[in-house]
């Protein structure tokens, strides 16, 4: 039946009766995709009859449908004629993870930083409204995890002082975002999602309302605020918001009605979806923590994933345990990614000592700087794109102040898979601004450990650790100290080659190549490369051209900062730069993607090489120029 | 008796009778030094009872005391010893206008970006808790309008999850933040605020509680989500914080015993002080927007501001009104900073196509995102600093999905007086990373016309505009153009000198003295910096080296981006970068500080005749490098 939907017409189309055996064959087909490629499994096992409801309802792409986060739109991507790109889901020429404007019009936008949907519809509304296009409806769909972010929060005080918006929000409530929910109303959700309608629940909350901040204290943490006012009569009827629930966001028909009602209102909208992540598979309905969000390749029959070997975050998870042990000052923060960033293990070690504040990544930072005020050494780790949502307040609340606090950036240079928002291309530019702040890039595992003791010895500014996806690397050993750079391979004066941490091993490879070219070349990583070591200006002079290698953007990375060095000492020896170029990249495997924007071995040497003959040519023949 | 007061420990001395002259010697001492340099009077003038009363219940340094944003920090500065550093309020050498650690230990933050004080106090009061300082407790004071910035939502969930978490939380409530609130419960607030004693303000609320969303109704926009909670038994109590109020902030022993019974709770707990701003200066009482919020020298007696004359913005406020009235797809959007960034007179024009979003830049860029998918072109107005905030929404909402939004940089470069984190010093910086972003920098006013003109022209992706604080430059015209650059003066093949928008001025005054030294310069103004006219590398390429000049970060602006595009083409002319040093800049005049780091034309001269003395004595001894 799945195969044939083309679009959301095929979806009106079908019989009621026929839509139990739809959500059985995407189900089907969702954890067979996700068992090869890995993917976002359990958010979308629970979104199956949430989506269905909504295309049957809503006029896509008239009335656009925004996602958040992006990763819950598989269901969405199935029924807007995508079947076939789920052969290689996430796989290069495949569907993308999450929308993607170039895939359909039923995409309007990519999104896979959190809590955005909220903003966006509250524009298109409002560009309805300008425009006088009285019959669209902007849609967002937004789980109660990206609820704890922020920016809901301000798009909530927009949506609502506009009675006209014509902006229906449905909030996913899985009562788990990336970990559980401990304890008081979430056990009682979690029970009656699966086994009372919701009519019942509602009777429940209400005859529990006089009672509800009893229910509230045993809660846990950031999630209070939205359980809070997720339940009917409080927060958002106030705001003046009308709220439709809380509804089974399984019982498709149900889900239907209550869209119906809200997008009729022609004015802003919540409707209240109770909804089970990993519905329908049991291996992630019965996983302890969560539920499949986003597994690996994994074995489809008993849900276990395919060993991965070890991660550069196994490193780190262990060496934070391991300092944790003798530094009782070391705390740790995650914004709701506490087993990605490798941070459970600490949490198991020191549970008072580590803090999830929720997708709130501004405040992790603000909240360690307050911490380090208070004496202690906070460390906070989070995927280097997403460092960019707190720029600010690590420039202006940590640096500023000079507080030790050392942030951890995970998944830092390509990631690939996840798409262009996902590559943590940014934080070797946008850091460089940042007055009095470090910056480590191991580049294998045994630096990890070093770096990272490093970094939280300093007590007198803050420090970031940097580290990319995936397998860590083979240890390289120094042969030798420039300063307190590593020399990894020594050469003649031909090319000094700048490899920033994990490119050690292809600056080497380059270096090899590029000896059977004639040119000798010297290989240094400089550990820290803010600052950087005043030790490269003469190394850098005592070279024909220096060569600095990164993954990271092009543009504002160390490359920039390794040539300005040399400007601002007067050497002006050709600097050449290499890291990635600066645009969105599509989706691939990380290991494709450095080869296409040429960061392997071979394309340095041959890049290096060129270079060397241009520069050579220039030397003989000056007149050319001046 | 203010000169008595040496600190905390003199106010908590002082007889409760004596109380009312010292806040009368405060409050005149604030009209007279804000009408001599200028300051943010109506803020301060509203939190007079208020500090006397924290600093005589709480035991500062050791309860530290959080402002938020530290603009309403003036009286704190006069009760801990400052008195005489207000001869010279924000002038060189004299007090910050904001909090400073370098003044007082009673300081523990400077912070004039909002929304910040409750992460702080988070984390302050955590690191009390583990490291068991039982008596200590951390105090965050909050204005409503900062209430409306997100990252105060994300502390808000984190703080009401430790039960025992020693904060206070006191919500300085005038009703207005930046301009007034309209209708509804705001304006039966401000008439209970001066009128009632919160007793009968308690009843009155208690009385009306059923019948709160005809309240709200009528509320203004982005306060209603902060109106709401402020009213009792709705949010913060479900949330598990205690709340205590609404007090009348002007009532200094009301507030020491609300104050009192927070304090000794040793738990989270909101204190909710009514405030009136501009409180006891009838110029700024009866102000009609902003209650003086923080005005420039003025008149102490009528409180007639001295002329300013034309300024940058003025030039920009007046363009956007006429490109409104061609162009009906045009929208303005602010985050609530609608006189400071000149966006009154398109809300006069065009009232229906202005969003005032709160203190929300997040959401500010987001929207905007939303309404450029709906067909419209919004324009952004906000001051640099704060777009800092919005980097991750511009580079991951905006400009993935390549979005017609212009953003309006005011207060770009150094702003001076304001202190290190009010200077626009980082934009050029990291926005270079952002792909298919395109940067304008105009000279003078007559550019800001033309290049806002053609910022809104552009449709397939974002433009930024930015320009300096203060009195709009001197028209300079162009004597020719390479590519689409002006040429602002000819020389021969020595130096040419890539002058960014403003200091146009200086590189031509540089160039006149530079003809003194033998040195020719031509100078060009590249008007769009990103990206750069590839015009500049053949002319690059015919001279001895390359000044590039701006009022920006030295690090990762557009001398670097200057530098490597002519590295990438190969090109190894010698470049030298001025701009700012990356470090954080003490308060100053703006003048005073481009001389202090070297970007006035006399310094630019010097250090360009030095760096072309010295790569003439490398080109003439080459073997000492190579």
């Amino acid at each position: 039946m799945l195969g044939s939907v083309e679009g959301p017409h095929d979806v009106k189309r079908l019989d009621v009766e026929e839509l139990p055996r739809l959500a059985n064959e995407i189900r089907d087909l969702l954890v067979d995709s996700c068992s090869r490629f890995g993917g976002h499994l359990g958010p979308n096992l629970g979104v199956v009859e949430l989506t269905i409801a909504l295309h049957r309802v809503f006029d896509s792409p008239r009335d656009p449908i925004i996602w958040d986060t992006g990763h819950q739109a598989y269901v969405h991507k199935l029924l807007t004629g995508r079947l076939a790109g789920f052969g290689a889901l996430k796989q290069e020429g495949g569907l993308s993870g999450y929308p993607s404007q170039a895939e359909s019009e039923h995409d309007f936008v990519e999104n896979s930083h959190a809590s955005t949907a909220l903003s966006y519809a509250d524009g298109l509304g409002k560009a309805f409204k300008l425009r006088g296009e009285r019959d669209r409806t902007a849609v967002a769909v937004i789980g109660d995890g990206a609820l704890t972010g922020g920016m809901a929060w301000e798009a909530l005080n927009n949506i609502a002082a506009v009675k006209d918006l014509p902006v229906v929000i449905v909030v996913n409530d899985n009562g788990r975002s990336y970990s559980p929910t401990i304890g008081g109303l979430a056990s009682h959700l979690a029970k009656l999602r699966v086994t009372r309608r919701y009519e019942d629940f509602l009777e429940y909350v209400k005859e529990k309302i006089g009672n509800v901040p009893v229910l509230y204290d045993a809660l846990h943490g950031f999630k209070k605020g939205v359980k809070d006012i997720l339940a009917p009569q409080v927060m958002f009827e106030d705001l003046g918001l009308k709220y439709v629930g809380p509804i089974d966001g399984h019982d498709e028909q149900a889900m239907e009605a209550a869209l119906r009602t809200a997008r009729d209102f022609r004015g802003p909208v919540i409707v209240h979806a109770l909804t089970q992540k990993g519905r329908g598979y049991s291996p992630a309905e019965n996983h302890d923590e969560d539920q499949f969000h986003s597994p690996g390749a994994f074995d489809r029959v008993t849900g276990a994933e395919k060993p991965k070997g070890r991660i550069w975050t196994d490193v780190f998870s262990e060496e934070l345990v391991r300092l944790g042990k003798d530094r009782e000052d070391i705390v740790a923060i995650t914004a709701a990614m506490l087993h990605p960033t490798g941070l459970a293990a600490f949490r198991d070690a020191f549970p008072e000592r580590t803090y999830d504040v929720g997708i709130a990544e501004q405040h992790a930072l603000t909240s360690a700087a307050g911490l380090a005020l208070g004496g202690l050494h906070p460390v906070v780790a989070v995927y280097a794109t997403f460092l960019n949502r707190a720029f600010d307040q690590l420039l202006m609340d940590v640096a500023l102040h000079r507080l030790p606090v050392t942030v951890v950036l995970d998944r830092a240079g390509v990631t690939g898979d996840d798409g262009a928002s996902h590559n943590g291309m940014w934080d070797l530019s946008i850091l460089q601004v940042v007055p009095g702040l470090r910056i480590a890039v191991p580049r294998d595992g045994r630096r990890l450990a070093e770096l990272l003791e490093e970094a939280v010895s300093v007590t007198d500014g803050p420090t970031v650790v940097r580290f990319p996806k995936g397998p860590v690397a083979e240890p390289v050993e120094a042969v030798g100290k420039l300063g307190e750079m590593d020399v990894l391979r020594t050469g003649d004066a031909d090319v000094l080659i700048v490899a920033v941490g994990p490119m050690a091993r292809a600056c080497l490879d380059a270096a090899v190549l590029l000896d059977a070219q004639g040119i000798s070349a010297t290989v240094v990583d400089p550990r820290w490369v803010k600052p950087l070591d005043e030790a490269l200006v003469l190394a850098a002079g005592a070279h024909r051209m220096v060569a600095v290698v990164e993954d990271n953007g092009r543009v504002g990375g160390v490359g920039d900062a390794v040539a300005r060095l040399l400007r601002d000492a007067d050497v002006d020896v050709p600097v050449r730069t290499f890291g990635i170029p600066q645009e969105f990249l599509d989706h691939a495997k990380r290991a494709v993607i450095l080869g296409r924007v040429g960061l392997t071995g071979q394309d340095l040497a041959r890049q290096i090489t060129e270079a060397v003959a241009r520069r050579d040519q220039q030397v003989r023949s000056p007149s050319t120029r001046n």
